[in-house]
């Protein structure tokens, strides 16, 4: 069903001054960034191997990544698994009992299609599934 | 410098309780199981791609990992970078004014080498850097 960690989300306070680290220190390519209204961030993707480091910014005090930073400091936020089939994944998933946040897919980062499964169903971690755009989007 | 996402390593407070959704439900291969004493875990490894989910539960309420989870619950933990040459990594790091937790490297599971670097210096993530085994370990 997964195929790779697809990215590790990590929520940052102020985009821009959280790029130099990724891109000046740790030597990563920036490659995409992108303003996603529907879930109230700013980000932006770097390349790494196989995956991606995703940085995410609240766009205003009323998102969810801003109380996670409020409650828990910048960090670690949600993990992204890759799929190929994001449908046939929440029905195994939804089968297998796991509490879904998205039962349906919606629209995430760089055209691709992504759905949230609740913490209370996955160990405390916010996890992520998403299907990328399909080549040359 | 980095070649890949390593491993994304999540606490635990029950190692044998948690196999089974990564297991069962994810669909992971479990591929590792160790004690790592120096870092007061119990750890398993499920190949997902080309990286890694690593599980860790503390052996003993002093570890820093019981201390994780009585401050903020089971969930995500580490992120892990893989490396070819980790004294070259470290230095280049620190020559960068990264604060390194470990100067130079320790044991880390499957006959890997491993320092982690403090999260005052990478946006409050705990970070490892991982240079495997030889092919063959």
């Amino acid at each position: 069903m997964l195929s790779a960690i697809d990215h590790t989300g990590i929520a940052v306070e102020d985009i821009d001054a959280s790029i130099s680290y990724y891109q000046d220190v740790l030597k990563l390519p920036l490659v995409h960034r992108e303003t996603i209204t529907e879930q109230g961030v700013d980000a932006v993707l770097f390349d790494l191997g196989d995956s991606h480091i995703e940085l995410i910014a609240p766009l205003g005090p009323e998102t969810g990544v801003a109380r996670f930073l409020e409650k828990r400091g910048p960090g670690l936020h949600h993990i992204a698994y890759r799929v190929d089939d994001i449908e046939a994944s929440l029905a195994a998933l939804a089968a297998a009992g796991v509490r879904l946040i998205d039962a349906t897919p919606r629209a995430g980062i760089r055209g691709s299609r992504v759905a949230f499964l609740h913490p209370a169903s996955t160990g405390g971690v916010l996890t992520e599934i998403v299907e990328p755009a399909p080549e040359g989007h």
